[in-house]
């Protein structure tokens, strides 16, 4: 099994990329293959840093670099030898078993959608983001951030999606799935989210809980938790920022600690026919590794034939 | 000045009502008239307790009461004697200058409508919650939950609402009004907040300061936060429940201590024409007593004349 990762993206690439990579791959050693996708005059450098620890990793060499600002869907078309746009190609071929990067956000999306493209059924992949839970273990929520404008039908797929995931990967029986709402009772939400509230209803495929709320996110309500892109993106930069200022004001604590994107490492793409994952900008070399064993663990989960499965009509 | 409170409202009420009216009729004194509304055998028995402090409140007598659970319209409708009811028709008269509930949201929100009814030019109503600011102060968000959706025209009045009212009751020379999305970038947002934010950039009434983030809500870029109301809610919903986890985890500070609604009170609403305050559920008598201070406050500064004024076309 080989999991890579692009050695050019993240705001500290490649030396936090290429650290993370070294870490990920005394871990998955005997388990998984890391592959490291970038320029060579920049990558080959650093790895003599690492010794014989970097000779685990195997190395493709891109020419091209797609920066944090430029445009995705310009710069992945124009741009075909970048280590974004090679580790899509290699995805898609099945060179590679899992793609991470923790670069340009948007460019990493036109490549799942263009190059490895939505699973037959899926009307939109959404990027799948981890929520601690006060009781332990993570929930899952879906989407946070690939679609802004949401269709009550694509609500409902993302509750799917979560499902599967949470069931395929975080090991969880039968999933609580929760629609964010402004209220409990059915009644509650936006024209969107009420009409989203009656398909889950007679949904045979989730295990719905009905409408939670913004106080639900680390609770033990739901373990899937639905909301558009808009929604979720606001509340998982929300909570990133609340975060930042304990740390900011000495405010230790072990449950807070896991709200870190660090611990969590990167956002899968769900829906799509291969297993993506985008990171953070910032992203560290903890969390680059961790990216790594999140994109090692959709893989050997086998996630992703599961949603085929699944959206089979 | 009369500054009045349903004292059948909130989940504590008739205790926690009463005894937040006497204490805001101590800070209030020389200042201010709190009336207290709600049914005489439940309110006079309480007032013994405080002796000669009680002797500084008016009391109304209503006989009806609107549960937390009800159907607000429905009840608001039937229950004519009813303490919001009877609030809404006495700050309509002018026999009051503020009316403050911790009851049934809903039945405040009818009341705000059909009873004081909408600032002509005021497209909806909004509710608006206080954010506080890690600079110190707070900020005010608009749409906190009255309304799910929201057309562009709407998210652009909100601005111009929460505007005035930083400037009038908060004090704020030149308010900084920033559009909640999920991206700086004019591009990023769904296809109402896109449009909003076209609105905002001609709009000579405001400081617009362009989209904002989650992760701003509590730093110094934006004094109005500008959101749909389901978006206000969640984020709403969300700082609390973090407060109540940090409390819960033994997590004590300053900053967030302001989280707490406790020591906000409670939420007015905008775009109607007379000074109305929807207090938390569980509001304890420091809310309910902060609460009225708030009341005072708005109807001191003159914002409905200031809103009527604005929205004159």
């Amino acid at each position: 099994m080989k999991i890579a990762l692009d050695a050019m993206g993240g705001d500290f690439a490649p030396q936090a990329a290429v650290a993370g990579a070294v870490l990920a791959a005394q871990r998955l050693a005997g388990k998984a293959q890391v592959v490291l996708i970038g320029t060579e005059a920049e990558v080959r450098p650093l790895l003599q840093q690492y010794g014989p620890a970097a000779a685990a990793l195997e190395l493709v060499f891109s020419t091209q670099v797609i920066e944090m600002g430029e445009h995705p869907a310009k710069a992945f078309q124009q741009k075909q030898d970048s280590s974004i746009a090679v580790g899509y190609r290699m995805l898609h071929s099945g060179e590679i078993d899992a793609f991470c990067s923790a670069g340009n956000t948007g460019a990493m999306l036109v490549g799942a959608m263009f190059t490895v493209r939505p699973v037959a059924g899926v009307l939109r992949p959404a990027i799948a983001n981890f929520v601690p839970k006060l009781a332990g273990g993570y929930g899952i929520l879906v989407d946070a951030g690939a679609n802004a404008d949401c269709k009550p039908e694509m609500l409902e797929q993302f509750g799917e999606l979560g499902s599967l995931y949470a069931q395929y990967v975080l090991g969880i029986a039968r999933p609580k799935v929760g629609l964010m709402s402004l209220g409990e009772e059915e009644g509650k939400g936006s024209a969107v989210t009420q009409a989203a509230h009656q398909l889950f209803k007679v949904n045979p495929h989730v295990h719905f809980i009905g409408n939670i709320e913004g106080r639900d996110l680390f609770n033990d309500k739901a373990d899937v938790i639905v909301c558009d892109g808009f929604v979720g993106n606001v509340m998982l930069k929300m909570a990133e920022s609340m975060y930042d200022i304990m740390v900011q004001r000495n405010l230790n604590d072990e449950f807070f600690e896991k709200v870190n994107y660090e611990t969590i490492g990167g956002s899968p793409i769900l829906g799509i026919n291969d297993n993506a994952i985008i990171g953070h900008g910032v992203s560290t070399p903890l969390a680059i590794c961790n990216m790594l064993m999140q994109g090692y663990q959709m893989a050997h989960s086998g996630i992703v034939d599961q949603i085929k499965d699944s959206f089979k009509s």
